[in-house]
C-alpha cells in the first residue's frame, strides 16, 4: 500500500497529454483544445467602416460647427451596410452611413446621426467631429499575420475570433476514449430483470459520467465475468482505447484476478493505496495503455473514480485539474477514522441559525446513495483517529452550489 | 432607457422554468433535470450480502476465538457473487463466501478470509465476530418504497442510483430552444468569400455557445437582410422555439427596424439599457415568445449574451444562475466611464512582484478579440465616472482558472 500522493505521482507518470488532433466543424468546437496558434489571414474589419449611423464627412469641414452655427454639407448619397459606394467624398460633401458601411474614399469620421440635421437635401451638422471619429479602423479587431488565438480550451469568444476569419474546420486535439469494463458474475444489465443474487450494473454508468465530465469518451464494454481469461481477454479487446478501466475484481481475496491477469499481460505500478474508500486500487500498464483497476464497489469506485480517473482523464485531455469549492463547516457527529489511511468522509451540509454543520452519511461503500446525497467530503489526514463532534471541518463540495 | 437591475427583472419575468418533459436514455442523462421523485421499487441491495471475502458463520460459534484458540468450523460449501446457496448453515458450519454473494440461511455474519485458516478441509477463525459484522443489509443502500432522488440536475452519482433501480428511460425537463437570427445585410455565412464591405457572421456562433453553455439547444437561423419583411419572416418562422434571439437591427437609425416590427407583431418590455457596452439591448414578446434583440456588434452582442441570454437559458432550463469567481486587482491605467451607465470593462490580468494588474483591453465594441483576450471584466458602478491608475477593483473572472 502506497500513500495517494505517489498513487497519483505514479499515475501522472504514466498518463500524457494527449497531442494527436482531429477536425471539427466550428459549431463543435466548444470545449475543445485548439491544437495551435491561428494567425489573422486578413484584417478584420477588412476595411474602415462606420461605427454609428450617420454621415460620413471630411472631419475638416465639422470644425467650428455648433448648436447655433451648424455646417452645412452636401449629401451625395447612400451607402448600407454590405455595400460598396464608388464615389469619393470632396469638401463639403457627405454621404449617409450606416453602421458597418465601408468608409467612402475622401472621408476621415462619421457625423452621428443624432447631431445633424437634414433639410432641403442638406446635411446640417452640430458639432464637430476630430479625424477617426466613429469609424473602427480595419485591422483593429485583428491584424493580418498576427497570432490571435494560442492553443487552448476553445470558449464562446474564441469560437467567435474563428468565426470572424471564416474558418469552419478546426484543428483540435482528439479526445481521450476510455474503456470502462464492469466485472462480476452477480452484476447484469439494467435491461434483464434482477435474479436472486444479482445487482445491477451501476459502476459503468458512473465511471462514463465522470469521463465525460472531464473531456474524455466513455466507452462502456458489457458486463465481464471474473473469471481471468475474461478479464484478460476484455482487457486485450480494449487496448485500442487510451486507458482502461476495469471496476470490481481488485478485493484481496480468491476472485482477485486482476493482479494476477496485469502482471502477465504487462507491468503493475502499485496495488493498493492508503485511502478509504478505494484501499485496493490498481494501476498496471499494458502495451502502453494505462490499465485502472477499480473497487467494485459503488460509493468507492465513484471515489476513487474523482482521485484517479477524473485527473488521468483531465491531463489526457489537456484540461487543467479540476478545482472545487471548500467551504468550512463543524462535524456534526463523532467520526472515527483509520490511522495510516486517509479517508475521504461524504457528508450533507446542514445550515442551523449561524451554524453549518456536516452531517456525515455513515453509508458502507457499497451505497451508491453514499454519494448522491452528499454534498461534498471531509478528507480526513491518515495521521488523525478521529474528529470529534463540533470540530472544525473543511467540505469540498461536489457541486458549484454551497447548500443553505 | 432602463437600468440593468430592470432590465434583468423584466426579462426574469418573461422566461418561466420549462416543466415539459421527455424521456432519455440513462447514457444521456448527465446534466439533465429529472422531472420527478424517485421512489426504490425495491430494496438495493435486494438481499443481505458478503461484505467481504471469507466465511459466512453463525456469529454465536466464533465467540472466544483468538490467536492460540481458533475455533474449528466445518466447511460445507462454497458461493460466488451472482449465485444462490440452497442449503443453512447449521451450528458448527461455515460457507466460504465471496464479496457481493448472498448471505446463506442460518449464517449472520462473515469472518474475513484474513483471520482463518483452512487445513484439512476445516476452517480455522481466529478471530470473532459480532452478529451482522461484515454483512451488508438487504436495503442497505435503499428500501422499497422510500424517496431517494428529487427532481433536479442529474450527476454521475445520481445517474448511479438510478442504474442500481435499473432504469434505463429517465423523465427529464425537455431543455429550451433558442432561435438565433443574425441580421444584416453585411452578414455573410463563413462558407462564402468576403467581397468587398462583407464581413463573417461571428454572432450566431458566439450566441449558440452561450446557450449550450447554460443548458440551451440553439437552433442557428440563416442569416437575414436587416428589412423589417425579412425579419418579421424570421421571427415568425421562429416562434416554434422557446426564446428568439435577433442580433443587429437595433442600433439608433435608419436601419432600427426590429423595435417597429416587435411593436407591430407583439410587445415591447423594453428597448435600451443604461449599460455599456449593450445600450441596444431590446426586450419584445410575440405570442407569448421572448424575442431579445441584441446589439450587432460582437463585443457587445457578447457581454449582453452573459447578462442576458445566460440568464434566461438557465432559467427555463431550471438552472440556478451563474456564478462566476472573482479576484482582486489594481487597474493598470485610467479609465473613464459614462456617467449614468454601468460599464462591463473587459481586462486582462498581469501578476507582477506582489501584485496582480487589471490591463484595460480598450478594444472597440466591434471588436471580439476585446472578449476572447479578456480574463474577465470590471464592472464600474452608473455613478463613477473614471477609475484611477492602481485604484483596487474587483474583476469577475471569465474562467475557473485565475491567471497567474
Amino acid at each position: 500500500m502506497i500513500p495517494l500522493e505517489d498513487a497519483l505521482r505514479r499515475l501522472q507518470e504514466t498518463v500524457s497529454p494527449i497531442e494527436e488532433t482531429e477536425s471539427v466543424r466550428i459549431e463543435e468546437a466548444q470545449g475543445r483544445y485548439l491544437s495551435r496558434e491561428m494567425v489573422a489571414p486578413f484584417d478584420v474589419p477588412p476595411f474602415d467602416r462606420a461605427a454609428m449611423d450617420g454621415y460620413a464627412v471630411k472631419a475638416a469641414d465639422t470644425l467650428g460647427a455648433g448648436r447655433l452655427e451648424p455646417k452645412k454639407l452636401r449629401l451625395v448619397g447612400e451607402i448600407h451596410a454590405g455595400e460598396v459606394w464608388d464615389g469619393a467624398i470632396g469638401k463639403g460633401e457627405c454621404l449617409q452611413i450606416a453602421t458597418g458601411a465601408p468608409m467612402p474614399k475622401g472621408a476621415d469620421a462619421v457625423v452621428m446621426v443624432e447631431d445633424t440635421e437634414f433639410i432641403g437635401g442638406d446635411v446640417y451638422v452640430y458639432k464637430p467631429v476630430y479625424p477617426g471619429a466613429n469609424v473602427s479602423r480595419r485591422g483593429e479587431d485583428m491584424t493580418k499575420g498576427d497570432v490571435v488565438l494560442s492553443p487552448g480550451v476553445l470558449n464562446e469568444s474564441k469560437i467567435g475570433v474563428l468565426a470572424a476569419m471564416g474558418i469552419e474546420l478546426i484543428e483540435v486535439r482528439r479526445r481521450p476514449t476510455i474503456a470502462i469494463i464492469p466485472t462480476g458474475s452477480e452484476i447484469v444489465p439494467l435491461d434483464q430483470p434482477l435474479k436472486p443474487g444479482q445487482v445491477y450494473d451501476i459502476n459503468s454508468y458512473t465511471l462514463a459520467g465522470i469521463v465525460k465530465a472531464n473531456g474524455g469518451v466513455p466507452m462502456r464494454v458489457g458486463i465481464v465475468p471474473d473469471t481471468p481469461e475474461a478479464i484478460e481477454d476484455a482487457i486485450r479487446e480494449a487496448l485500442g482505447c487510451d486507458v482502461v478501466v476495469v471496476s470490481g475484481g481488485s478485493s484481496v481475496g480468491v476472485r482477485d484476478v486482476l493482479e494476477d491477469v496485469l502482471a502477465k499481460m504487462g507491468e503493475i505500478k502499485f496495488h493498493g493505496v492508503q485511502i478509504k474508500p478505494g484501499k485496493p486500487t490498481l494501476l498496471g500498464v499494458v502495451d502502453n495503455v494505462p490499465v485502472l483497476g477499480m473497487p467494485g464497489y459503488p460509493m468507492s469506485c465513484i471515489v476513487n473514480g474523482y482521485l484517479f480517473l477524473e485527473l488521468a482523464v483531465r491531463r489526457m485531455a489537456n484540461l487543467p485539474p479540476r478545482t472545487r469549492k471548500r467551504v468550512k463547516a463543524k462535524m456534526r457527529g463523532r467520526v472515527t477514522s483509520t490511522l495510516g489511511r486517509r479517508q475521504f468522509l461524504t457528508v450533507r451540509l446542514r445550515v442551523e441559525g449561524k451554524t453549518r454543520w456536516a452531517e456525515p452519511l455513515f453509508k458502507e461503500s457499497g451505497a451508491i446513495t453514499g454519494m448522491a446525497l452528499a454534498d461534498g467530503y471531509v478528507d480526513i489526514p491518515d495521521n488523525v483517529d478521529f474528529v470529534e463532534k463540533g470540530d472544525d471541518v473543511v467540505v469540498t463540495l461536489l457541486s458549484e452550489l454551497v447548500p443553505k
